[in-house]
């Protein structure tokens, strides 16, 4: 069974979403047999590339509420990280456009570690004080952190145009499903979950998935080789 | 969309079906949105690596067949090859097993380089007078041909376990939606077709596929984040 999880690193119901699902997936029979992979969604392309601001400051003017509103939204986020298990730190994290990291978990899911360097992004992000946007340094060293080659990390960042395009397809798949928010999880792209839900409704989707797990339907059948040999015409 | 072909590369089929279906998609207007993934399925994983066999005397042997008749076939399908603009060399084919052919392909796929291995391994075996099973030198030289590095071949040739479970997903994936033959074609796992088709069964097949390509059934929505900001409870 296939999930796709389409995330961004500024999301912190992705990351507390993740931990959720994480949890439900350890738990589940078919587990073996499902393959998660992380797709791309920025929740804010417009923000310039190179630059961090502060979180609240940012919530607090974008959406009109006072720092002290946006504070206690944080506080409040930190609170659910915390039930779930998480590290939080509710005051002075940054944002920041994140197509970058997303080129480098494009690049990651290739080399089939993309969980581990999502997994770094994440503490950086959430667990840490350091601020985590707008710097290469700083991803480098996350990403160095979490075991991979610095020069193979810098190759990527030095080109933009590297993993882009996977970036976009993923974004445009993510629009096609008509995805307004992350998380958001696609299970074999037939049932989908929105949100960071319980790890009780994790574990009920999945099991729904994997019960009604599509075996495709056969529309056109022809010339094909198997264990008794090639279909080749006998005379 | 998605397509996975589940193939193999001692099956003729799958090289000629390869190019069909290739034809149908440079053709077909929603190819900038389709992925295509090369999936693992032995042909006959009971032949014991390291060997190399006479195509013409095996399918003689195996099905009972003269080797006039085991011959003939493959003229046949070096004709229909012919006729899809393919090299086929129909004397001299060699067979054996696979596994570590697929072990290459799923390190190629994680390259992003899937096709072009598969294709220089599709010409190796097809359209190339030398054997290829059977002989890790060999299986070295069509990989550098085809661009990818001697010394990472060889690491991934030399540790059997690299790339195996992968390997065993895609034919325990293969088993689960009932293949018992290759090529075998999967639509955004919703529809499929077996065989060797025409290119224009292929354009079809894209065509059915693209019209009725999923958007998943949501069935839990939730804490999200969005261009709008997080779902934080507001006091």
């Amino acid at each position: 069974m296939q999930v796709e999880i389409w995330t961004d690193v500024n999301c912190p119901f992705c990351y507390l979403g993740k931990k959720r699902f994480n949890d439900a997936l350890a738990e589940f029979d078919g587990r073996e047999s499902v393959s998660v992979t992380h797709r791309s969604f920025e929740l804010d392309p417009t923000i310039p590339a190179g630059t961090s601001g502060s979180v609240v400051e940012h919530l607090a003017q974008k959406y009109g509420r006072t720092l002290e509103q946006a504070a206690d939204g944080e506080r409040q986020l930190g609170a659910a990280a915390n039930e779930a298990g998480l590290e939080y730190v509710t005051s002075g994290r940054d944002y920041g456009n994140s197509f970058d990291m997303h080129r480098l978990l494009q690049w990651a899911a290739q080399l089939g570690r993309q969980e581990q360097l999502l997994d770094a992004l994440y503490v950086a992000n959430f667990a840490e004080q350091a601020p985590l946007f707008g710097d290469d340094d700083r991803l480098v060293q996350v990403a160095t952190g979490a075991g991979f080659d610095e020069a193979a990390v810098r190759e990527v960042l030095n080109d933009p145009s590297r993993y882009a395009d996977e970036v976009r397809r993923d974004e445009a798949q993510a629009q096609e499903f008509g995805v307004g928010g992350v998380p958001f999880y696609v299970f074999d792209r037939k049932y989908a979950v929105s949100g960071a839900q319980s790890s009780e409704v994790f574990a009920q989707a999945l099991a729904k998935a994997w019960a009604d797990r599509p075996g495709p339907t056969l529309i056109a059948d022809g010339d094909a080789c198997g264990p008794d040999g090639c279909a080749v015409p006998q005379n």
